[in-house]
């Protein structure tokens, strides 16, 4: 089984002020999807099977930012808004669900939506519980389940709800469902030593084994400018420490995620365990 | 805490080829809950607190029947039939979902989707598990979950996929969480001894406590024509057994939803046991 992660920034205008999808790239993704799919199907080298994650970006990050979610609630009036927040936050990226679903659908791949807010529970924004037993189930079916960034209901009293990335999905699935390979599709060619989009200079990192690699490099404070990589490294870096390795690929790159899917070698960086 | 039923000819125009709101009657609706909500707070005969399940109507029906989600399939090509029809109803019933909740938020109610398919599972058609921890959950932070008739993995290896129907939903959070009050929503004035839509002689009944007092009535057949009423009632009656009264009222008239909400008697059939 593979994990493929599609970052907020590829499917949406991240930028955006209101929700706005990337149709282009959408499209020109899930054709790359059906293709590789097809290809598994073909080859012994896989134990067919994909869960697909996505990022919120502009349906998720505006509202989940206006309303502070996930931050300390001041006084009843606050908690009140937040839940205001919360409703509309959760209804705005379960519509780029209903999106990506749809267009996966219509390159005759069987998406089966599962929300987040629906099953899984955090203590102060980490995991506390999520069944998993459901997803597999889906998996021998042979659906492709599709998980996303999400707001969830939090049990630490002082905050009482909080934003679930699709990172930190990626980190508990991965880790109890132990999946073949891990992709995650960005919006750059990988981890860079310096932010690749100020500075023409900065080298590709093609293997990460620590966050002290980033720290040697003085990249980790250009990094977190680029969409939170420093978050997203972090995951990741758990899940190599546990021997599950995963890359970080561009995946406005055309078939770059067709060709990670079929199990090619393609340019990125690779996070795995330090031997 | 109570739980309200809008039935799916109430919310869409269930007799539509393709997936069509009635918009008219659900903001009406949403109208008449948050009155209620309101009055609740200022009263303390209530327990707060409200659970929403809604019907698919025309937005999963169509779609269920004609891939024929629930009967044994024939064959792999006729799974796979199956499973593009299930990513299909399983999408439209969640845009029902969403336009649902939407026109609650816009009546300043915090309501959170919950989607059955991502936490219930069924066997032969029955729920064999669902956790019900999250919806307490919500519940006790102030928001109104709102569940709907959904798609669902079924364990039974000839079917895999089962309609879940808001009615079982219902039968089963009620055992569950023992709500106060039971109030569904259809676009009948409750169960009557002839079909009240073809035969004006047809006389309401108000307490129904067996499905004996139907039989000899010579009433289940043409209640079976008016929205599978017998299906409603027997999930239903299995409440009462245990002791939870539920009511049958018109969802179409006026205030009717608003006055039941807040703890009013109004016309209808109340299913209640035997003494």
């Amino acid at each position: 089984m593979m994990i493929l992660k599609l970052g907020g920034s590829i499917i949406t205008e991240k930028g955006a002020k209101t929700p706005t999808i990337n149709n282009n790239n959408l499209k020109r993704i899930a054709k790359e999807i059906k293709n590789a799919l097809n290809y598994q199907k073909t080859s012994k080298d896989f134990n067919n099977g994909l869960i697909i994650v996505h990022g919120a970006g502009s349906f998720g990050h505006p509202f989940a930012s206006d309303y502070e979610i996930g931050k300390p609630f001041n006084g009843s009036e606050d908690l009140e808004k937040k839940k205001k927040g919360f409703s509309l936050t959760q209804s705005w990226v379960k519509k780029l669900n209903s999106l990506i679903c749809d267009v996966l659908r219509e390159e005759n791949i069987n998406s089966v939506s599962i929300q987040p807010s629906s099953f899984v529970i955090t203590r102060n924004k980490r995991i506390e519980h999520a069944n998993l037993d459901l997803i597999n189930q889906y998996l021998e079916t042979g659906f492709v389940p599709v998980l996303y960034g999400d707001v969830v209901l939090d049990l630490e009293k002082s905050i009482k709800m909080a934003v679930l990335s699709g990172d930190q999905i990626i980190n508990y699935i991965a880790k109890k469902l132990v999946p073949e390979r891990v992709i995650l599709g960005t919006d750059v060619d990988g981890v860079f030593n310096k932010n690749p989009k100020k500075d023409y200079n900065a080298q590709l990192i093609t293997e990460l084994t620590s966050l002290k690699d980033l720290e040697s490099m003085d990249a980790t404070t250009n990094i977190d400018v680029t969409g939170g990589m420093v978050g997203k490294i972090k995951e990741l870096l758990e899940l190599a420490h546990i021997g599950i390795e995963s890359e970080i690929i561009n995946a406005e790159c055309e078939n770059l995620i067709e060709k990670a899917l079929c199990g090619q070698k393609v340019r990125g960086t690779i996070i795995k365990k330090n031997k």
